[in-house]
C-alpha cells in the first residue's frame, strides 16, 4: 500500500479542519499529516486519528518531503506557497480561487470532470462552493442535453465566512434574544432574521465575484465555453448547507421525469422529489454529509427548453473539504 | 368630511392587527371599528385610536350598517361572509386567495391597477403578499415594455403564517439554544436554520398554489394575460419581509441606467442600488414601513432583453393590510 504525507495549508479554519475529519473518515493513506497555519494559530493542538498533533507556522520550508498539500486558505497565502510547494514536488489541490481561472490548473469536480484533473502539472484548483453544488446537480443533466444558459438564485450559509461566520450568526441570535445589539463583523449587515444580497465585490456589469464564479466556473468544469448564466448570491441565516433554485435552458427539451431519472443514478447526488409526500432538499438535512440533494424538478414555464430545480449541498463538505480530498484521491491512490 | 363604518373580519391575527394600526396611521375616516373573528376570539381586547374595542364573533348579521368589510380571514370565512356583506351594501376588500382569480372581481395592487378597483360589485381582492411585492416592483419597468416572462425564487417570511408562524421560529430558536427538541407546528419541518422549498400545495406540474399565483395573479394585475412565471417558493428565517429574485425578459431590451431611472420615481418604490456602497434591500430595511426596496439591478447576463433585480418588501403591511387599505383609500374617500 502506498501511503502519503500530506500537509493542510489553513488547517485551523472550517475548511481545514474538516479536511481533517474527511481525510480520516475516507482512510486516506495517510503516512504524515502536518497541520499549518498563519503564526498566529502554531502551537495550537489538533486532532487527527486519534493523536494530538501541533500546528506549526505555514513558511516555504515546510512542504519539504511534502507528497500533497490541501489548502484551506487564501488566496494570498495560495500564491505565496505555490512555488514552494511545487519545489518540493508535492501537489497542491487548492480550495482558494487564486489558481482557478488559470487555464493551466486543472478545476475539478470528480464526479463531473475527474479526468481533467490528470492533466494537472502540480496544482489542481477546487471550484467555488455553490458551483460544486449546482455542477454536481445538473451534470446528469448536461450529459442527456448541453446546458446552454442557467438563472440561479443562491440560499449560501453562514459558513461560506468560515468559523468566524457560524459564530456571529450564533452571537447575533444571543445579542438579540437579550434584547442587545448585535456586532456586524464577518458579515456587513445582521445576518440573524435577515438577508443579504452580496457575497464578493462587483465586478462585471453589477455583479459580484462570487456570482460570477457560477458562470466562469461552471464554464471550465461542464466543458461548456458558451454557457451563459445569471446568478443572485444571497447569504441567509442557515449553518452550513447552501441551497440553490436553478432554472436552466437545455439544447433540448428534457421530461421532469427524464431528469429525475437520470438524477437518481448520479453520482454525488441524491434525488429528493416528492413534493406531495414533503420530500424536497433543505439544508438541514443536506449539512454533514457528502451528497447534493437534488428536488423540485419541474417544466420551466417560461421556456419549453427549459427545467426548474433546488438542490442543497453542505457546503464545508462537499461545497470544500470532500471535493478536495476526492481529488486527492484520484490523484493519490492508496495501489 | 364623509365617513364610514368599518369591520375587519380576522382581527386579531397578524394582518388584520396591522389592518388596524394602518387605518390609525393612515388617518382613513373611521366612524366605527368593529373588530370580528372566530367565536374563539370574540371578547378579546383590541386597542384602535386610544380606545379599546371588544371583538366580536363574525356571523352573518354582524354586517349591517357596515361601509366597508376588510378581510383579513381564510378563504372559508371569506366565502361563507361575502353573501351577507353584500346584503348589507358594504364594500368587501379582501386578503384571502377566495375571489382573485373570479374574473368579476378585480385583483388589485394600487400603484399598479388601481382603476381596476373602480370596476368592483362589491368586492375586490387583495393579491397574494409575494405577488404584490413583485408587481410593485416591476410596473414601472413594464410601463417600459411589455414584460414577456419572468423567473422568480422568493426567499418569504415566517410572517406569511401570520402571528403563529412569528412565534414558531422564536421558539424554536429559543429550544435550540437550550438544546432543546424544536417543536414544528406552523411549518412542517424546522424552519429556525433552515430553509423549507413548499409553500402551498402542489396544483400544476410540479409546482405549489402559492409560486402558481405569481403568474395567475401577475397577469391579471399587469394585463398581462401570456405572461409566464417560473417561480420557486422557499420559506426562509426571516421574521417579516419577504424578499424575491426576478430575472424578467421585456419586448425590448432596457438597460440597468433606464431601470433605475423608472424604479426611481415609481409610486410605492424605493430604489436601494449602489453595490458598491452596500446598498440594497434588506429584509431588516424593508420591514415596518410601506415601500418595496429595489435594487441589484443589472444585466440578466442569459437573455439581451433581460433584468435581473431583487426586491423587498414588509408581507404583513404592503404585502397584506397596507394593500388593502389602500384600495379602501380609493373607493372610500374622505371627501
Amino acid at each position: 500500500m502506498k501511503t502519503y504525507t500530506v500537509a493542510i495549508l489553513g488547517a485551523t479554519g472550517a475548511v481545514g479542519r474538516e479536511m481533517l475529519n474527511i481525510l480520516e473518515e475516507r482512510q486516506f493513506p495517510v503516512e504524515n499529516l502536518i497541520p499549518l497555519a498563519s503564526g498566529r494559530s502554531a502551537g495550537q493542538a489538533i486532532a487527527f486519528r486519534g493523536e494530538t498533533l501541533r500546528v506549526e507556522e505555514a513558511q516555504p520550508d515546510a512542504f519539504r518531503g511534502v507528497d500533497l498539500v490541501l489548502g484551506a486558505a487564501d488566496n494570498d497565502t495560495a500564491l505565496a506557497m505555490a512555488p514552494a510547494i511545487l519545489d518540493a514536488g508535492a501537489l497542491f489541490v487548492d480550495n482558494s480561487s487564486a489558481f482557478r481561472m488559470d487555464p493551466t490548473v486543472p478545476l475539478v469536480v470528480p464526479e463531473v470532470n475527474g479526468n481533467d484533473a490528470f492533466q494537472n502539472r502540480g496544482i489542481v484548483a477546487n471550484p467555488n462552493c455553490s458551483t460544486i453544488i449546482a455542477v454536481t446537480a445538473i451534470a446528469a443533466l448536461n450529459r442527456l442535453s448541453p446546458v446552454r444558459s442557467m438563472i440561479a438564485s443562491t440560499y449560501q450559509a453562514v459558513s461560506g465566512a468560515g468559523v468566524a461566520g457560524i459564530a456571529e450568526l450564533e452571537a447575533q441570535v444571543k445579542a438579540l434574544s437579550t434584547g442587545e445589539k448585535p456586532v456586524c463583523q464577518a458579515f456587513p449587515y445582521q445576518i440573524a432574521y435577515n438577508l443579504i444580497p452580496q457575497i464578493g465585490q462587483e465586478v462585471n456589469q453589477g455583479y459580484t465575484s462570487e456570482e460570477m464564479k457560477m458562470q466562469n466556473e461552471g464554464r471550465r468544469i461542464l466543458h461548456l465555453p458558451e454557457l451563459t448564466v445569471s446568478c443572485t448570491c444571497v447569504r441567509v441565516p442557515v449553518i452550513r448547507s447552501h441551497s440553490i433554485s436553478l432554472n436552466l435552458t437545455f439544447d433540448r427539451a428534457i421530461s421532469p421525469e427524464e431528469a429525475r431519472q437520470a438524477i437518481s443514478t448520479a453520482p454525488g447526488c441524491r434525488l429528493a422529489d416528492d413534493l406531495a409526500a414533503g420530500v424536497y432538499p433543505m439544508p438541514l438535512a443536506a449539512s454533514n454529509q457528502d451528497l447534493v440533494y437534488v428536488g423540485r424538478i419541474r417544466p420551466d414555464l417560461t421556456n419549453p427548453k427549459g427545467l426548474a430545480l433546488w438542490c442543497c449541498g453542505d457546503q464545508i463538505r462537499k461545497g470544500a473539504a470532500t471535493n478536495a480530498v476526492q481529488i486527492a484521491q484520484l490523484l493519490c491512490p492508496a495501489e
